[in-house]
């Protein structure tokens, strides 16, 4: 199998980072071949899963699969995914968040993508890690994409290489860039309690509306409401 | 959750070399708990995952838990797991067994362990790569299991290690200390055609008869035929 830099992998949850993301490669480099995957790992934001086929309607000749990641949801304890547990509402840091920690989940993600990508022939996989995760979430800092790469690296004969371009940007300067890109962010959700209208109080929630004012523009989310 | 370094996970399919590796763990530190995994990825040879829960009833006080992977099924293509492909006759070497590979199966499995085993608190998890399996599968080299160990370390909060302890023995070594210590074999699963009695044409029936050849003694699933 021959790898092709012109096609590529890319995490797509439905949020916002991701569906950046997806609009950025799809809008700058309307020539490449992309494949998006969504998981559906059990969690309880349902709703992001829908709002992903969704936007991916608006790509044209962007491939889409949604894989069932039930596995995860049996594996991993986390209140994303046990109704028993309870979403955490107010600030969007480490300590009040720490539940919403799905133990390893982007590396269960990332690695069948590079899977996929493998049997492809894709040679990048893609996915929107930022700045304001790092405290959270470990698997969305920098020296963890770092030692995914190398790893991805030696796991099979074609290289696969993940990109998170914007490892190092706020969700306010995702929201900024993707404004200017005009992303169809109502076409996205954000709310971990699977809400719509979204709760508005859960750290998720919190975080969105803070990345929108930093933007300077209505989350057209709400406007919709 | 306070990780727990009396508690393991083991990756167990059924075969010979985890098979080994697990009777080793139990027969060594029964005192230690032992949460065993088995993964169904659609393989041909599904045989093995039945050849693991007989195997795992001669384990007293081993948890087993069998992993639903159809998700690596679809994402990633091989003669093991597509009934399209042949599975190669002859030599167990890198040429002839390319078809064999899994793409990226054995990050894809770990990271599920690791994932398990953060969520139950332990500390480690074991896999029996061996060296026999270094020109084939990349992901079985020592390299890759470094690699993995770094970005394991940095994926969560609790530190999860996994263990290779059969890096650097061949089959035949593995044969022979599993003969040693009085291993079930009778119970384990090889034939990647998923035969029974076993085509002993496969490259994977090719090399059980290789090691049991080095160890000195019969096959006990051939006596049984």
């Amino acid at each position: 199998m021959n790898t092709s830099f012109d096609s590529i992998v890319i995490i797509f949850s439905g949020g916002m980072d991701s569906g950046t993301l997806l609009w950025d490669l799809y809008t700058i480099a309307p020539w490449r071949e992309i494949h998006a995957l969504t998981f559906d790992y059990g969690q309880r934001h349902k709703r992001e899963i829908e709002c992903a086929k969704r936007f991916i309607k608006e790509c044209d000749n962007v491939t889409h699969k949604v894989i069932s990641l039930d596995v995860l949801n049996d594996v991993a304890p986390s209140c994303l995914t046990r109704p028993s547990m309870e979403v955490p509402h107010g600030a969007y840091d480490g300590d009040n968040m720490r539940t919403t920690v799905v133990p390893n989940r982007n590396m269960v993600m990332l690695s069948l993508a590079i899977s996929y990508a493998i049997g492809i022939g894709a040679g990048n996989v893609y996915y929107g890690a930022h700045a304001g995760d790092h405290t959270i979430y470990p698997d969305c800092r920098p020296e963890f994409v770092d030692a995914m790469n190398i790893v991805s690296k030696l796991c099979d004969w074609s290289p696969v290489e993940i990109i998170a371009p914007y490892l190092n940007y706020t969700k306010g300067q995702i929201a900024e860039l993707g404004v200017s890109i005009g992303v169809p962010y109502e076409l996205t959700h954000t709310c971990y309690e699977g809400s719509y209208p979204p709760c508005g109080k859960c750290g998720s929630c919190v975080e969105r509306a803070e990345a929108f004012e930093y933007a300077g523009v209505p989350d057209p989310l709400l406007r919709k409401v």
